[in-house]
């Protein structure tokens, strides 16, 4: 490196120490803080104002030690007291799942809390984010989040759910609330909006502050399993394969959403039990949840959100009578990053999708969050502005 | 091993399949099935009908992977896809703490759920029990586990606890409720009596068959820390060392409880907010804190319960005006392994302090967990035999 690049660099990261990564050759800045999702009283995983993770574990025996985040290896380098350290590259601003990897096994950090998602309970990491204020916890009136084992007839069994109430919940047992069904991804369950979707705090926020409705929010469990032996087909001579997932997939959930979530909660909550005063929403497969049971039950549900999973087309209503009059609200919403890189099997383009219904006549939002991908960041803050549009 | 040992073994194992494990020269009992506290679709870690506890985990590179249980530390065998495998030796009924140690770095287990204790969320294991379903999920009413973000004034800091609200608790909101404040051990946090603890099931469960009166249960952090510097005096020359811990050093927490916790709830739950209607109870380092709180506070509390956690002597009274007079119940208990094995630091003999107690006029209770050390299985029992002694 030559004196002058040296110096316009140095200018450029001001006043910041930095090192130089085992995983690249750009320098790192070294004003690594603890992340706010670690276990009380543990250092490690630590994130810098690059967004890049560093994290270390005691391991003196092992020939390697990996942080594996985003989808990326990074190797970690052990010092002299058997403790191996590494950081990743920057990553987006928000809330990612990332696991170590040890000689080959594949373990949760024992320094972070852990979330469930990619179907385990595994660690994650909060890099700040510019806007996180809004999902802060601050000192201002708090719902509850309550946690609920409930007898399900549709399935036989005992299911379990979270119900958040809002903070003046307790406190005029004689006033009704209108409801959110808020639903999960794939690989995630009920534990995800309030843990790492901090759905809570997004509205104890919202509700202190006069932008949102005060609503009760329930969120259970979406998980679906293709019957044993279903197999996607596969694509025919460069045309695309038959529809995936199969007509049918939401049945099941529907059923129990319907027969059970929906009559527990009207049952055991005071809320306001009506279509007017319905809504639902999900990201991902709780997006493509979302619009199927929507789509098939407008005379249930008066709000619609759909967060990176699908958009609803022009074609959609031609099926679907009553949706197109009776539904107040269809918001759509993906992380900038997706649309970028555009994933597959989620239907048209959503943004054109949106606009036709608009000029067809309905009330659509169009959200896109800056600078995030396919990850709970995008969620949150589709949350954020959905919110403030319900039960007006 | 001769033929005729061999026959009397096999008798006495009568049909069950058996292998030898790698570390032991007894024969395992092959009847190993997953763990009640798996996660969701994963196979290990299982538990046998001996209360062995069998991992694996894949780790193709490691040089050594151990199971680490009951302060026991037992090598697994790595087979030829990469797989180490091995079990425990069996352990006592109810729920144990363990992690896995690969290559020198302990991480939980990939396969179980995250318990908090020994000061980190960590892998946990359920033996069955013979008396399990006191505790189990069943088809009756439950009751809510809320989740509540509050703010501190003694700290100035938001806090959080969770509240179980009996099933009946928002069917008629003129009802009142008797209120029990029940505390964790030492590296155990908030979640740990409604989580391992199954507190929540067990008063369902107790409240179902009409054995205890429904009550509310607050379960807040206690988690004190000593201040930096102190030490803990050593023995000299054989006379046992100074007080341990020292006066005043649950003054911290009983200030947090007096003054934040019990308004808070007073001011949001329909409590009956006097204290005849007030109980105290924890476990181990919860129950230290109960003792000295109690003590100091026979105004405040009439039903005192202390789980592995030491005892109220007569000489404790004489510096506790109105405790004799105005407490119900004192209410003692241990497993029966901490009491062959006497823990050292809880002060005389619990069950002579207990009596002593009773003798003197108090209404005293002293059990005593078959078969169990200082571990959750003693605390379940422990408070399903005091739940309905309260509020009587």
């Amino acid at each position: 490196m030559k004196l002058k690049q040296l110096l316009t660099l140095t200018a450029a990261i001001s006043i910041a120490q930095f090192t130089f990564s085992q995983n690249s050759s750009s320098p790192v800045v070294e004003d690594f803080k603890p992340s706010s999702v670690n276990q009380i009283g543990k250092q490690y995983p630590q994130v810098n104002s690059e967004g890049r993770v560093r994290v270390q574990i005691s391991a003196p025996e092992a020939k390697q030690v990996q942080l594996d985040i985003g989808a990326v290896k990074y190797n970690l380098v052990k010092n002299d007291t058997g403790v191996w350290i590494g950081e990743s590259a920057p990553q987006d601003e928000g809330f990612h799942y990332y696991q170590l990897n040890i000689d080959g096994a594949s373990v949760p950090d024992p320094g972070s809390l852990y979330f469930y998602g990619a179907s385990r309970w595994g660690s994650g990491i909060e890099i700040p984010a510019k806007d996180q204020e809004f999902y802060a916890l601050k000192n201002v009136p708090h719902g509850q989040v309550r946690e609920i084992n409930y007898f399900s007839k549709t399935n036989n069994s005992m299911r379990h759910c979270f119900v958040y109430t809002p903070a003046d919940y307790d406190k005029d047992t004689q006033k009704r609330y209108p409801v959110l069904y808020l639903q999960h991804g794939g690989g995630e369950n009920e534990y995800g909006w309030a843990n790492q979707g901090r759905a809570n705090l997004i509205l104890d926020n919202l509700i202190a502050e006069g932008k949102a409705k005060p609503f009760i929010i329930v969120m259970d469990n979406g998980t679906w399993r293709m019957p044993e032996g279903t197999r996607r087909p596969a694509p025919q001579g460069g045309r695309p394969a038959g529809q995936w997932p199969p007509k049918g997939w939401a049945d099941g959930f529907m059923k129990t959403l319907l027969d059970d979530i929906i009559p527990m909660v009207d049952a055991n909550y005071r809320t306001i039990a009506d279509p007017q005063h319905r809504a639902m929403a999900g990201l991902s497969m709780g997006g493509m949840q979302t619009r199927v049971i929507t789509l098939a039950n407008p005379d249930k549900f008066s709000y619609v959100g759909m967060f990176s999973g699908g958009s609803i087309s022009t074609e959609d209503l031609k099926e679907a009578p009553g949706f197109k009059e009776k539904v107040k609200l269809v918001f759509i919403s993906y992380g900038s990053r997706e649309l970028e890189n555009r994933r597959p099997g989620f239907g048209g383009d959503p943004k054109a999708d949106t606009e036709a219904l608009k000029q067809a006549g309905m009330n659509t939002q169009f959200y896109v969050s800056p600078l995030t991908a396919h990850e709970w960041q995008s969620w949150r803050r589709s949350l954020y502005q959905f919110a403030p549009l319900l039960f007006k």
